[in-house]
């Protein structure tokens, strides 16, 4: 099996290949997020992973974009925690860095760090994982990089801080993409994710759509518009629902789906990620 | 009248605030999110100018958190067109340039120019306008920076190719928050932004939210989930609706909706940006 993800060794988007295909899979890393879409399509891989949504940056409308664009599939889904961690040469230490690299991103997520050591100056790099690789070649206890934890293995840096991030609830939400569809059994947690717009583009159109899920039980678990800035008349919804299309149920709900909207596909069927969200404890249960 | 917004001079979002409050505003720069909430809060600045989402990199939640966290109110919003502008030195040409500086969001958008230029390296930097900043005293015709116009113009730097990003479709929404909320006139073309969590997570709950505004008649504009990455039944909605709560129908649909939702906030109401989205030309509405 041999999975593109975009991104260089040690990115969290290699992490996530590995929880969703094991750690033998052979993996292609790739510049952009388009080059996994064609590596998978062409045949060059077998498996695409990408990252879809963020919990603090949102959906990553352009994923969606070339899903649209391609004849993928998504075959599975994982969360990961971004987990911030600083790193550096076996002789660095947090009192002898002078300088601390990775992506803006990460840099702003760690903020609170940089606040607390004014002496440390942050420098952008492209990604996270490739600030990690720039110390090795430096081999400098001035230098440091914040990616997560499998770029410090696979870089042989010391771990001198974890858990960098100013807010810990912090998730990215990966998808599983392939050339064939599946359909997951009946009996399995599954979900499907659906694209469309609504006959109409307003909010009766869209009434009407959430009545075919409601009126059969089936539970929603994501929402989501996305107007087109060229039309006004154009938004488009994302929908992930509870489910597998082998339950009959769930395919007389797309069967109506697709009667009452425009430009409608299934991106995928599959099995969800039994991780998340976390369910809560009984107690706070029972308050809502 | 005094506006923060998060970046140096010459960002984007310096654009969108001369876009909502006029030339004359006096312009403070903050180095994060968090701090234009803290300037306006405590009365530093008369208001704040913050993106709330882009068409291609989706909503930014942590701007919703903050929304939540403090006591301000959305009393405005633009759409800006991010066009990314490469520039250089009075010296540089195309041909002379080894070397472009940019956010590397910006320079993943860009990465049609840097495939038919592979001479010309790409390299990470904070920010866009800082990157425009940074060529100022290099004062060297082999860099380049990747920003908006009005980065040129503020560094006097030579404009060298417009329009360089991959696809032209990409716009950036910025609010205006305020301390006061303001209540915008019934003739207004007026939106309201609600936040809040069915009181059931299933559809059915969701359902009923969409009746208190399909049943008068009120078009949706917004409608997004965001799961509790640590709650699996804390599901939370952002809703965008045309109308003014000067209106008594729009008065009238809140508190039906503060009925059968918890947490519930009216995040703003304000007018609408006239200019987005585009309307469609007629032969394209026929066809809808």
């Amino acid at each position: 099996m041999k999975a593109a993800f975009q991104g260089v060794h040690g990115a969290y988007s290699e992490m996530a290949s590995k929880v969703l295909l094991g750690a033998e899979c052979r993996l292609l890393p790739k510049p952009a997020f388009e080059n996994v879409f064609e590596a998978v399509s062409r045949g060059k891989a077998d498996r695409g992973v990408i990252p879809i949504e963020n919990s603090l940056a949102g959906s990553i409308h352009q994923n969606y974009d070339l899903l649209m664009a391609h004849d993928l599939h998504i075959v599975g889904e994982t969360h990961l925690r971004v987990e911030h961690v600083l790193m550096g040469h076996s002789s660095a230490s947090l009192v002898s860095l002078e300088e601390v690299r990775s992506h803006p991103q990460a840099l702003a997520q760690c903020s609170g760090f940089f606040a607390r050591h004014p002496r440390i100056k942050a420098t952008a790099y492209f990604d996270t994982a490739g600030a990690a690789e720039s110390l090795v070649k430096a081999a400098s206890s001035r230098l440091g990089a914040i990616a997560g934890a499998q770029a410090a293995e696979l870089y042989g840096l010391k771990i001198l801080k974890r858990n960098l991030e100013n807010r810990s609830h912090n998730y990215t939400r990966f998808l599983l993409i392939a050339r064939k569809p599946i359909k997951p059994a009946a009996e399995t947690a599954a979900k499907c994710s659906v694209t469309f717009r609504p006959d109409k583009n307003q909010v009766g159109g869209l009434f009407r759509v959430l009545g075919v899920f409601a009126l059969r039980d089936i539970d929603l678990l994501k929402i989501e518009s996305r107007p087109d800035p060229e039309n006004a008349f154009a938004y488009r919804f994302y929908l992930d629902f509870a489910g597998s299309p082998a339950d009959k149920r769930v395919a007389k709900a797309l069967d109506h789906l697709q009667e009452i909207v425009n430009d409608y596909r299934l991106l995928g069927a599959y099995a969800r990620d039994p991780s998340f969200p976390k369910r809560p404890r009984a107690k706070e249960r029972a308050k809502q």
